[in-house]
C-alpha cells in the first residue's frame, strides 16, 4: 500500500469468507452441496440498511475491488478509481460490497475446489454457469448480509449483464442498475473470440482435459495466449498504437540485423499473458467466458428486450466509452432504445476515451464527474426515503 | 471445374516451375544457392511484351490466382473473381502473372525445401524475410519472361506492400501500381494480432521448435487457433453477425441443457481452422507474417513517405473497404495524401462493403465497377504508347 494511498483509499481491507451450508441449484440443472463467496465490504451499512451498494465483477475480477490487503501490496484492487472515500461511489456514504463469483478462482466455489461427491477437486467438471447462477448467489449473500435492498447494484461488462439480470430477477430488490461498457447480449466476433480463447486453452497438452491439477501441471501457453487475445481486444487500436506503436524493443531494423529483433508490443503482450496464466484458473476462464457467450438477457422474451424490461422497478444508468469495439457503443444504445421503450428511467453517456473496453476501469475526469454526479443521485435517494 | 466456368473463367491453368541457379542474397544477408518459383499465367503476352500485369499474393495466397488446376477442382484460384475473360484484369487484353512468393509452401523454395548445404529440409532454419526479398525474386521473374515493364502491379493486403516496394526500387519497370486494402505499414493492433498467432503455432508442442517435419508431425492445433485469429479480424463483426448471429449449431439454449451447446461462429471457426492447418505450412505462416509486421514503406526515408515515393514513377490506384478493420481506409487515406504530396498520380476509391478485409477477393458490384475501369485505363496507355 503506497503511503499516500490514504486519503481516497478505503485503506486495508480483509476478505469474509462465507460457507452456505444449503444445496445450491444451478441453471443447468447440477446442483453444489454448498458453497463458499468470498467478499470484502468497505464502508459502514447505515441503520435503515439502505445505502448498501453491490459490486459485480468482470471475467478476470474479484472480489477485491478496492483498498490493499497488506501494507506489501503495490496494486489495489480492480475498481479502487472508483471506489474510496470522495469517489463515485463513496465510502463515506456507501456500504460497498463485492464478491468472487461462484465458478472464480479467488476464494468462492470453483473448479479448483474440492468436489464433496469425490473428495477430488472439480477441475473440468465444474458445473456450467449462467449468469444468473450469479444473480442467485448474490442474492443468498444479501439476505446473509441483511440488504433487502441495494441502493445500487453497479457492474461493467460482465459484471453489468450482472446488474441487467438482478433488475429483471429481483426487480424489487434494487433501486438502481448501472450497467457500464456492457450489452444485452454478445455479437459472433464477441463469441469467437472466447472461442478462440478457450481452444487455446484446450489445445495446451497441459490441460488434460482440465484436469491439469490431478497432473501436477497448468495450461500456461495456453492461458497466457487467451490472455493476450483478450488484452488485444480489450485496448483499442489507437491505444496499443500511442502507447507502442512501431517501437523495438531489442534488436535493430537494419538489414541483415533481423535476429532477436522484436517489437514493444510483443514483449508487452508475452508478459500480460505469462503473468496472467500463472494467477488464474483456466477452468475458472472458460466457464466465465461461456457465461459471457450464453447471456442473453431477452432471449425467454420472445427476443424482445423491451418485454424483457418489463417487470424491472429501478432506475437505469448506462456508460460506453468511444474505442470500445468489444463491447461497443452501439451495444449501449440498443440497450437505452428498449429501456426507453419500455417507459424506464433511463440516464445514458458515452465517454470520449482512447482506451477501448478497458476504460471502465481507468481513470477519466468525464467519467469520474457523470459516474458521482449519478451515485449523488443515488445517495439523495436514500436520503429522501427515510 | 464448374462446367458453366467456361465462359468468364480462364479455364484449366498449369503452373510452371522455375529453378533459378545463381546465388540469391535475401535482405537478411543470407544467400540461398539457387531458388525455385512456381508460377502461372493467364493470357497472351503481346508482341511489344507490354500488356503483362504481376498478380502478388497476400498471407496465404499463391500463384494459383485464377482458373482450375483440374476438371476435379471445386474452387478456381484466390483472384478468380476478378482475373478472366471480361473480367476487370481481362485476360482477353493482359498477360498475367501470378507467382508463389519465397517462403511459401505451395511450390517455390520455402521452409519446406531442401536446404542445399545440409540435405535436410530448412524448417525453421530458413532465413528471415522482407518484403523486399518477394519483390527482387518477382524482378527476376521479370527478367526470365522478358517483361522490362509491367502494364500493372496489382496486390491486396500484403500483396498491396509488395506493389508499393516495386513502385519504389524499380521505378522505371511498372506504369501502374494498384494497393488494394493495404497499408505503408502494419499498426502495433496488427502486429498484435500476428503475435498471438505466431505464438499460438510455436506453443504447439507438435512444432518442435520448427522441426516438426523431422519429428514427421504438424503442429495443427497452434496453426489453427492462428488461423482462427486471422478469420475473425479479416471479417466485420458486421458480416459475422449476420452470417451466424448468435445460432446454435448443436444442443438448445434451454436451461439444464448446456451439454454439447455450440454456436454456429463456433464451429465454422474450428472448421477453418483445421482445414487451413493441413493444407499451409507453419514456418511459412510465421515468416510470411514477419515480414508484414517489418515492412516500413518509409521507414529508410527518414519516416517520410512523401521522400519515400518521390522517385516512383507510376500511377497508382488504390482501393480501401469499409469495414475492414485490420487495414481501414484510414490507412489507404494516409498513403493517398503522400502520394498527393509527393506529386503522384493517384485515383483512391473507399467501396461500401459489409465482408471486412476479405472484401478484397470477394464479389462486390462497385469494386468490380472501379477496378475494370481502371484497368481500361491501363489499357488504354498500352495502346496509345505503340
Amino acid at each position: 500500500m503506497p503511503t499516500d494511498a490514504n486519503e481516497q483509499s478505503v485503506g486495508l481491507v480483509t476478505p469474509i469468507t462465507h460457507h452456505f451450508e444449503h444445496d445450491f441449484e444451478l441453471a443447468c440443472g447440477k446442483i453444489l452441496a454448498g458453497y463458499d463467496l468470498v467478499y470484502e465490504t468497505y464502508g459502514e451499512l447505515n441503520s435503515e440498511r439502505s445505502n448498501a451498494i453491490l459490486i459485480c465483477h468482470a471475467l478476470s475480477g474479484n472480489h477485491h475491488a478496492a483498498g490493499f490487503h497488506s501494507f506489501d501490496d503495490k496494486r489495489p484492487g480492480w475498481f479502487d478509481h472508483y471506489i474510496g472515500p470522495g469517489k463515485p461511489i463513496d465510502t463515506n456514504r456507501f456500504f460497498v460490497v463485492a464478491l468472487n463469483n461462484i465458478g472464480g478462482c479467488s476464494g468462492s466455489t470453483g473448479p479448483q475446489s474440492i468436489n464433496p461427491a469425490t473428495g477430488k477437486r472439480w477441475g473440468a467438471d465444474f458445473p456450467g454457469l449462467r449468469v444468473r447462477d450469479w444473480v442467485k448467489s448474490q442474492a443468498e449473500l444479501s439476505d446473509l448480509l441483511g440488504i433487502d435492498v441495494w441502493a445500487a447494484i453497479v457492474g461493467g461488462s460482465l459484471g453489468g449483464m450482472q446488474a441487467l439480470r438482478w433488475s429483471l430477477e429481483y426487480p424489487e430488490r434494487l433501486k438502481h442498475c448501472v450497467v457500464i461498457a456492457s450489452a444485452m447480449k454478445l455479437s459472433a466476433q464477441n463469441i469467437a473470440f472466447n472461442e478462440v480463447a478457450r481452444k487455446a486453452i484446450m489445445s495446451d497438452p497441459a490441460f488434460h482435459d482440465g484436469n491439469y491439477l490431478e497432473h501436477d501441471t497448468l495450461p500456461r501457453d495456453g492461458l497466457a495466449l487467451a490472455r493476450m487475445v483478450g488484452h488485444i481486444t480489450y485496448l483499442s487500436d489507437e491505444v496499443l498504437g500511442s502507447k507502442f506503436g512501431r517501437e523495438l524493443r531489442s534488436g535493430s531494423f537494419k538489414m541483415g540485423q533481423d535476429e532477436g529483433v522484436e517489437f514493444q508490443i510483443q514483449s508487452y503482450l508475452n508478459y500480460q499473458g505469462e503473468s496472467f496464466s500463472g494467477a488464474f484458473d483456466a477452468n475458472s476462464y472458460i466457464r466465465m467466458t461461456q457465461a459471457l457467450d450464453f447471456f442473453d438477457l431477452a432471449r425467454e422474451y420472445d427476443n424482445d428486450p423491451v418485454a424483457a424490461f418489463e417487470n424491472a422497478q429501478c432506475d437505469f444508468f448506462a456508460v460506453s466509452f468511444t474505442t470500445d469495439w468489444r463491447f461497443s457503443p452501439e451495444r449501449s444504445q440498443e440497450m437505452v432504445q428498449a429501456l426507453m421503450a419500455a417507459q424506464k428511467k433511463i440516464s445514458y453517456v458515452e465517454i470520449e476515451s482512447k482506451l477501448g473496453h478497458d476504460a471502465f476501469l481507468l481513470p477519466n475526469a468525464r467519467y469520474q464527474e457523470v459516474f458521482a454526479a449519478y451515485m449523488n443521485r443515488v445517495h439523495k435517494s436514500i436520503k429522501r426515503k427515510r
